[in-house]
């Protein structure tokens, strides 16, 4: 493999999306590829999360992951964005990081990303299809390559069969109801691969 | 309630979405609705439906259900569609049907009918959600009322948290995964009941 | 008409969608609801807002206009959300403002509010369609009954026949190219007219 | 360029989508690919084409283009689909040939498809956005990967600016509104481009 840059940009309140970045850099790395795990600059007041016991606790343990910036996705040949749904889309969070992308997409930049996404829901179909299609649509005017894993390994049809994306169920407790690990970096060996051919491609 | 008519359209092979279209007929008549179960007329050649034992045998048992029509919709204050997904998106067999009614889109006929939609998949995340954001995308062009189930009963919580409607999965053996019966005479209900207030507004 | 209460809620940056908010405000009274005109909270910093002369024009021109809040859909029975497209979804500033409202979804009080859209884009197919079934999705989550306008009125056609709500194109002048002031109106009439009918339904 | 095969698959009654085609090819031609121009099977019956003058005669034009099979998918490593809207998504004619690929889908030969959409519509509104993104949610289950034109050339924007892929409406004479031949073949070309880095990657 070619030296594939892959940026994995989250976020996250309870974590979940945290860990599944992590899976999915494993994944890559495993694969050959350069690793940037960031995260979505928070858009809550301080004073709203310290007064949500394990959202604090998520933002500490997150702390030192570098925040993302037009800079990671210029220098990123594939992107894998990982978010929880927020009635069927993605969170304001990761949306206002993508709405100042105006100027990196309007030099025509994005194109030819390589792009895969995941997400995790409260309930089995609490927008864990629609928040991916969703973001698939934006990385449409990005001019983005749409990598989902669609049906490509049997593991996926163990972490649910969602083939826009990996997708998990987070129950009452904050514990992920499905085993994605294998599914997360699946995606993101296929999304590395994929990139890896479009870099050559470029050249 | 007012004389509420409710057309309960399906289209099926292995018989899931009948079952649900039946559960759906027994909610809307628990709340005082009159309805017409009815199913997506067979774009399949007889030879290959003969082929296939289940779906030969749901053929045989759905024999007697009269296929839909314009004049069922022309009918009906309330339609509920109960598809299963093929790739994302509602089967050719009820494309084909939705695709003939554009005699009766174009004379207004379509206008102000309140639709619901429920759907089947061989994998919790096999297009549940996708496929009936897609119908209801259809609806819009119809000028229709789109009355999904949101979180509006405790009941849609134990059978997966679907919003946009009520969703099963179903196993290799064609069984259903989740226990539906209640969302859907839910879903049914609140159908009904939508109609009944649009009905007495236009009046 | 009962006494509708209708919330029209927007963000604009260039001015095209308090415009669209004002017709749609004109076009619900007329029909004899009470509307109030509100918009979302800005995110971006103030030194970025002075940065851009026409964004700066249309924050002192709305300076008036107050921040939607949760007490506004609260008291709202119908909701009209007007919103430029951004990436083929709504603006961040949008999101937010639908994401913190977690404690109004989850007490049941969004449920049943009648929900139509409109939007704006610099290119006739910039998303146009995309974001307005993006806000239907997240409708749906709250229970909403979603009143697009389809082909009710011959006025559409003119306004370029988007059956999802009246959307617009805006040049690189900022100016309007469609006349959509008909359109608008129209799709503010349908919606308070249908949210009368629920409200007179529940009661 | 390596000897990329591309398969343009069209459904068409005016004749629109069947020129479409023919300006797709003729751009991957020129970027040196292998192009079958072929068309989805006919569902309706002949009495109703002989009774509508536009549709018999579009019949008869392409009466010699095969019609599209499985062999054709798998000989293809692009896909090109070529259709008008039907309520906002793909006709069933199309929906059907797709609901017919499950043996091939379940071989794993629809995947690493690279898949790009084109569409048309009676409004400017009128599900050309729509059509295309669920013609994509399709072919996520498929495995493809996913090249809509986004905004990677000037002449995109004259065309409507469309960044799922290329639409054009068509006035009440069946006559295109916009000039769209540029944008289709920047989109074939784009699309074989990615099928020629996808070729010489697997290898």
């Amino acid at each position: 493999m070619s030296n594939v840059k892959l940026a994995v940009i989250f976020y996250t309140m309870s974590g979940t999306n945290y860990q599944m970045a992590k899976w999915a850099e494993e994944g890559a790395k495993e694969a050959g590829a350069e690793v940037k795990v960031l995260k979505a600059e928070e858009l809550a007041p301080q004073s709203v999360i310290e007064a949500n016991e394990a959202w604090k606790a998520t933002v500490e343990k997150t702390k030192d992951v570098p925040v993302a910036t037009s800079a990671d996705l210029e220098w990123a040949d594939a992107i894998i964005f990982s978010i929880p749904t927020r009635f069927g889309n993605m969170p304001s969070q990761m949306k206002q990081f993508l709405d100042t992308q105006g100027g990196l997409w309007a030099s025509g930049k994005t194109i030819n990303k390589v792009v895969s996404g995941m997400t995790s829901a409260q309930n089995p179909h609490g927008g864990q299809e629609a928040t991916l299609l969703s973001l698939y649509t934006s990385m449409m005017h990005w001019g983005a390559i749409i990598v989902s894993p669609g049906y490509t390994d049997e593991v996926l049809f163990g972490a649910g069969g969602n083939p826009y994306g990996t997708s998990v169920t987070v129950d009452q407790d904050g514990n992920m109801v499905e085993d994605v690990e294998g599914a997360v970096k699946h995606q993101a060996k296929r999304t590395v691969t994929v990139a890896d051919w479009v870099i050559k491609g470029i050249q």
